[in-house]
């Protein structure tokens, strides 16, 4: 099956290409474990272009293609050096296109992996652009979700934290409601989900999804965490209570179902106590390491 | 047929050894077009050691290196740091040289890639060492034009811009000269290249080259830019008046061949206007392609 | 035979480990002389990660991993940047270690490594933890000087410098005492070695070691330096005086063994003079070298 061209948004794709994902992943997560030597990129340059650093993702990406086979060529802008003085970010994007078979771009730009895409001979695939999309760790959630469950509709699951600004959040909101889960969203006042986000998706998709601003664990399967961030706040008092009443701790999870999985996109600071991260509820770590499977799906599905 | 066993100037070349990287380039642009496997440089470790930064060129070899199958070691000095606190260069140097094949080396100071050639007993390439020499610049710029032009001999070449401090024109001219171009001149007053390399091409390669302050493109084939930059001039308004008369546009370029060809060694900023960008006369994103291919001959030519 | 699962102290190894190293460094010089293409790390991916810049230690596990046939991810702190904002030590631990089968660390923290080689599942090299450790250092120590003298037990050796502050050193005490070396120890006035440590290799291995505060080289084999900084002194007058006398200079060395060898862990400034740098005693070079195959025979002892 095709896939397709540039990977930007969630909304490129079809059910159709998220299941060749979640399938696909599953075959390199098999491949990984058995070490299975996979050559399809091989010959192959790939090139990650970080405008803005995230030694997480871009480590991510650089590994998986690895794997593949495939060499990369890395650059991270560190601080304010552009990447070529004054040069345009599209003349940027037309010389890497030139060096390489498929590009990772990540920009703190809304839009400029599109633009990116535009411009490009190459597959495009967005690593994150500014608080707009992230569509490679949406498709690792759902994975991840899917490994640990085995199914994705019919699940309760449980997004919860600063709703409004984390772009994860937008996103996996639409996957879920694509597969058919039940989505309870809790966010503290003032942070909450965009309203046009939850109306697409409950036209778009039929989605069940309630809104709340207090935590309870009971029902549900899948806890989703992101921060909240201190700077959202204009009262650092009010800040710091709301983070404290957002962070999950021991006395959080009481009452919370034997097999619910707590999961969250990393780096995490203190939103998660200690006993939290021991408990058998923890999945992060599990979750962060699909992140090399899913890529190399996702970079497998679209360099032919 | 032997190839030199550093690159530091385009000097160091016969035209027997251009003729070699020409000819080599072109096989290596149709075995990339092909996607045929290249292993002439599997096994080895090329360093890329950038004592200044510059992205373009750094990936550049990177990405034609990993093409012939090569392991890349990237080393590029971002601000102050320097490689290893008080070390010499010459250790520096000596270092590099035990853990890797080849070693492109790029540095502010002239006459830097020439010691370390001295230093290593593995090849080297100079990547820019100051104002003094980027061979490999020239090289696919040669074969850039002989591409486009099928030949090189009796083109009429106009270089434009400020001669006197761009490193790139002078090694070009005298490449052009080599291979029999007539060459044409054009620089704002005060920014002229440099008489003794004119008197040189002259006498040398019995060159036909003149001179001029203004911009006049009617016989012109190949028109080669090259940035002014306001740092040159001590009145910037004189500066900003030099840039705007040099600057291409739309009304600069009606008159000239219906196949003259623009190139610029990129990155450029504002001395072209859009218009001229989306024309068919600008072939300068076909040129930085070129630097693979004809990085990838030179490095082929050189390890063995 | 098995080596250790990870190599954090060279306390770690027994002396059948350290044999092993010895032999395979070796067959790795040879393979690399020859050019044989070696493979057992193909497949794999290993992280260099230095939280603490260290190019020339980076540069080396990197070409020695990519010797083996291994693809290599890398990620070096430049200034300020934390690796992930905010996130611990130990999450970045965990997430690079589900991305790579072999993890180089160095952080300016002691006991960093071991913390990481707690937390990781894969193998953990400590690539220098502060004052504290440096182990594949020792061991290209001790490889080099069996290299160059086809042994160690007997040999004088002399070990010269701020023996208190450099790790190198306590490790290589205690190495040559494990191999049976007669150790001489001179250092400035308040920079001497740990007495503590000298009293552990006296007592478990019966070495030969005896402390002084002048230099004289008459029956010293192998001289090993390392500088004395100009930060451990309140008196900069008297940091002067004390870099002046243990400066080697051709007068030092003067009565030396015809075939005594000096070698020093690089980078250096100004300890030792030019005309000794040009002397047949001058062996650093060449001990720089072998940081290639000895890191090639570790990591192929590490990853099976």
């Amino acid at each position: 099956m095709e896939f397709v061209k540039d990977l930007i948004s969630i909304r490129d794709l079809e059910k159709k290409h998220i299941d060749l994902i979640l399938k696909k992943s599953s075959q390199m997560e098999q491949a990984l474990k058995t070490g299975k030597e996979l050559n399809s990129l091989k010959g192959k340059v790939v090139a990650t272009l970080f405008f803005e650093p995230s030694t997480r993702t871009r480590l991510s990406f650089q590994s998986a293609a690895m794997r593949l086979g495939a060499k990369v060529l890395s650059f991270e802008d560190v601080g304010a050096s552009s990447i070529v003085k004054g040069e345009t970010f599209s003349d940027t994007i037309r010389m890497v296109d030139g060096y390489s078979d498929l590009i990772v771009v990540r920009h703190s730009k809304e839009g400029s992996a599109r633009y990116a895409a535009q411009l490009a001979e190459h597959p495009v695939i967005n690593g994150g652009d500014g608080g707009n999309q992230h569509p490679t760790q949406t498709l690792l959630d759902l994975y991840t979700i899917k490994r640990a469950k085995r199914k994705i509709e019919g699940l309760n699951v449980t997004l919860l934290g600063d709703l409004k600004h984390a772009r994860t959040m937008r996103s996996l909101l639409y996957g879920l409601a694509m597969y058919g889960a039940s989505i309870e969203l809790v966010a503290p006042k003032g942070l909450e989900m965009n309203r046009e986000v939850i109306k697409e998706v409950k036209e778009k998709f039929n989605a069940n999804v309630t809104e709340k601003s207090t935590i309870q664990l009971s029902n549900t399967d899948v806890l989703y965490l992101c921060r909240i961030q201190k700077e959202r706040f204009s009262d650092q008092y009010e800040a710091e209570k709301v983070q404290k009443e957002f962070r999950i701790t021991g006395e959080t999870i009481k009452g919370a179902k034997e097999d619910m999985i707590i999961l969250h996109p990393l780096p995490k600071v203190d939103e998660v106590a200690p006993e939290v991260d021991r408990s058998k509820h923890a999945y992060y770590y599990e979750q962060a390491r699909m992140g090399i499977p899913v890529r190399m799906a996702i970079m497998d599905a679209m360099v032919v």
